[in-house]
């Protein structure tokens, strides 16, 4: 057991708060590991909680009784969101991006740690109390989103194949229709990935009739997982027949002029 | 302009740098955020480096002069990644991760975002002199790990396809001998995706004779780009010729024994 000053307890905890998101952490193993009273870990905790708040970093809940503690929960505001995302906006909205079929090249920005962490932690914000146990996606854009919103929610990525040569054991495959190609495509799951009866986050870069993400929550129905919620960077408005119901987005496509490159796009249905 | 007093800086200047990896920050950013002198913001930094060295968190660097600042590397100690590992080796030789072909099931080590992010810390430790500009992997089981990684060494992730069906303008593609299965396969990645004479680390999570990362460094060349690392998290050993000279391994699978699901596994070329 070291002893340390209130100042060096302050930088400890923070980072030990930021790497255990949605974590309860008793406080006694603060007051255990840094040799404090317990009412100077509270003390430590309600200045790191003011900081947190005003910082925009998220909040600090805490939890009373024996079997409490206390709780980081990240969580973005609604006007930094704004900004971040009319930034990224403007980036995605570059002529260049138009790629054929309507698509938006995106790989640099899904490549970006920075920007994957800030959607990320809105995704993690908007699901914050879903009591999410696993986020999913399907291979293979959409992994470091998924991963990027589980690392603040704390809980594991689940990722479905788009084949069925997995070679991970038991696996269930279902076969879903692409909505917007129409052609017939298979995905699939390794039985042992997923617990029955989760509550699963879907997350996906982009969704146009959402043919993969119904393909997805269809998988779910195998594993007799409930769906609390998904979202998506990326929706396009051009959809006739949606497949999905219930999403978020954070950015909505309006249009694409293949030809002109011109595309128009602006903030999705989380910031309506 | 906020007046903020000592204890509420330290936690927003701990979480600003934890959340800035290699990045050189201008004390003057500090200094005119919480409109305190440059000397405060010296003493303050001190504190922070102090505990983040005796945590195992990392190091904090300081640049004199007017270009100045101070830059946070991730860093972890040998002694607390070795106690990590074999935790890691112990899950890693449950029988019921044996899979057809000497393979191990390792999905839900590769879906923990706790657990990503010590081995990304691990890999961008070990590279962090390396000027590493893009961390590279293929699609599907690396590219967590590869984002974990890249998220401490604050670089971008490029993902190499396993198709040619790569819909984002111009590709390179190559063929290469997968190793192991002798099966000539392909990998593409877009011309955009990647500035020419990048200098970049390869991670993957498992090698066998190394065909795949032989691919990634044969493409690579395409790109006039350098590769200053590869660090792959489990490496076989019973190979006869190894296609890769100069990687790191975490951990080194002596022996899966198919029918007796015995697994021998021990910590790899890093901790030599």
């Amino acid at each position: 057991m070291k002893k340390l000053r209130r100042s060096a307890r302050l930088v400890d905890m923070t980072q030990y708060l930021l790497a255990h998101p949605h974590t309860l952490i008793p406080l006694t193993l603060f007051s255990e590991e840094y040799g404090s009273a317990k009412s100077s870990i509270s003390e430590d905790l309600s200045i790191i909680k003011e900081a947190f708040e005003s910082q925009g970093v998220g909040v600090l809940k805490t939890v009373a009784g024996a079997a409490g503690g206390v709780k980081y929960i990240p969580q973005v505001n609604q006007e930094h969101s704004k900004s971040f995302m009319a930034t990224l906006i403007e980036q995605l909205a570059k002529p260049e991006r138009v790629l054929p079929g309507g698509y938006l090249y995106m790989s640099d920005i899904l490549g970006h740690p920075t920007t994957l962490a800030q959607i990320g932690k809105l995704f993690a914000s908007a699901f914050a109390d879903q009591d999410v146990e696993v986020v999913m996606t399907v291979e293979t854009k959409g992994i470091p989103l998924a991963y990027a919103t589980a690392a603040y929610l704390n809980v594991p990525v689940v990722i479905v194949r788009r084949d069925n040569k997995v070679t991970e054991g038991s696996v269930v495959s279902i076969n879903y229709v692409s909505g917007s190609s129409k052609r017939i495509q298979t995905m699939s799951l390794a039985r042992r990935a997923l617990p029955e009866q989760s509550r699963v986050l879907i997350v996906d870069d982009f969704m146009k009739a959402g043919g993969t993400v119904r393909g997805m929550i269809d998988l779910l129905q195998e594993f007799r997982a409930t769906v609390v919620g998904c979202g998506v960077m990326v929706e396009t408005a051009d959809v006739s027949e949606r497949l999905v119901d219930e999403y978020i987005s954070l950015a909505k496509l309006n249009e694409v002029d293949i030809k002109e490159k011109h595309i128009q796009i602006e903030l999705g249905s989380y910031f309506q």
